[in-house]
């Protein structure tokens, strides 16, 4: 079994994919706004996220808004997990940004879109860092960008 | 003086810009590495942005990797925000999200560009829940983009 450590030392690798992170930002709408407006549940259901896509939750912490929605982040070894919520519009804007093989965004993704009961989701998906294969450094330029529509 | 609660409630009203968020993506390159391996400074410095672009910090939380980079969150009234550094690239990845209209993320980036001594930035812009002016609702589509090179 790894160490904390050292998982998090292999998340700040860059991946075989040659970036160094993957950013998902995630638009669900039609949601429950029951569930929305749930604090000890967005908590939950975000945290469970994390775990199910094969990260490992270092902190969360999450905070209700008056009169209605629910703001929180996890942060995880692999990078971060964010979520906002408008009950009253039915819809919730997340980003799951993570590094290093080990972990999958796009789990996290389908795991929120059900729990959340989403009728309507898209994702974009965003490479971040990416590393120019001739030198290993850094290319100033703006990332690679995917648009999906469920 | 206005309560944290009121304040909180402004920041989840429809900005007059017909959404619900403002995400600013930022790219730091060539920074100094030294300050992106600092724990510290890089938490003084993310909590620092928060306040100069006028959002209010609910909470912070830091952690610094092994065996370099520090990834934080910094939780505001007005949504969240976020950093990976790493220190080896010279590279620092910052997601400002903001509601409502009494904070300007792109004041947050600029002070950041400056302290983290960026020699290149870029940011991207999405507007996040779009809203719908014949009926109020949230629009399924993906968001308005617009990108910065500096």
């Amino acid at each position: 079994m790894k160490t904390q450590a050292k998982q998090a030392e292999q998340a700040k690798k860059p991946t075989s994919i040659s970036n160094l992170g993957r950013h998902i930002l995630a638009e669900f709408y039609n949601c429950n706004s029951n569930v929305l407006n749930n604090l000890e549940l967005i908590e939950t259901v975000m945290a469970d996220a994390a775990t199910e896509c094969g990260a490992t939750v270092v902190e969360k912490k999450f905070h209700m808004f008056s009169p209605y929605g629910v703001s929180g982040v996890v942060i995880i070894s692999e990078s971060h997990l964010a979520i906002h919520t408008w009950p009253e519009y039915g819809y919730a804007a997340v980003d799951l940004f993570t590094c290093g093989d080990e972990c999958d965004p796009l789990v996290a993704y389908e795991y929120l879109k059900e729990k959340l009961s989403s009728n309507n989701a898209i994702y974009t998906e965003l490479r971040r860092g990416m590393l120019n294969p001739q030198n290993d450094e850094v290319m100033v330029s703006p990332f690679q960008i995917k648009t999906h529509i469920d």
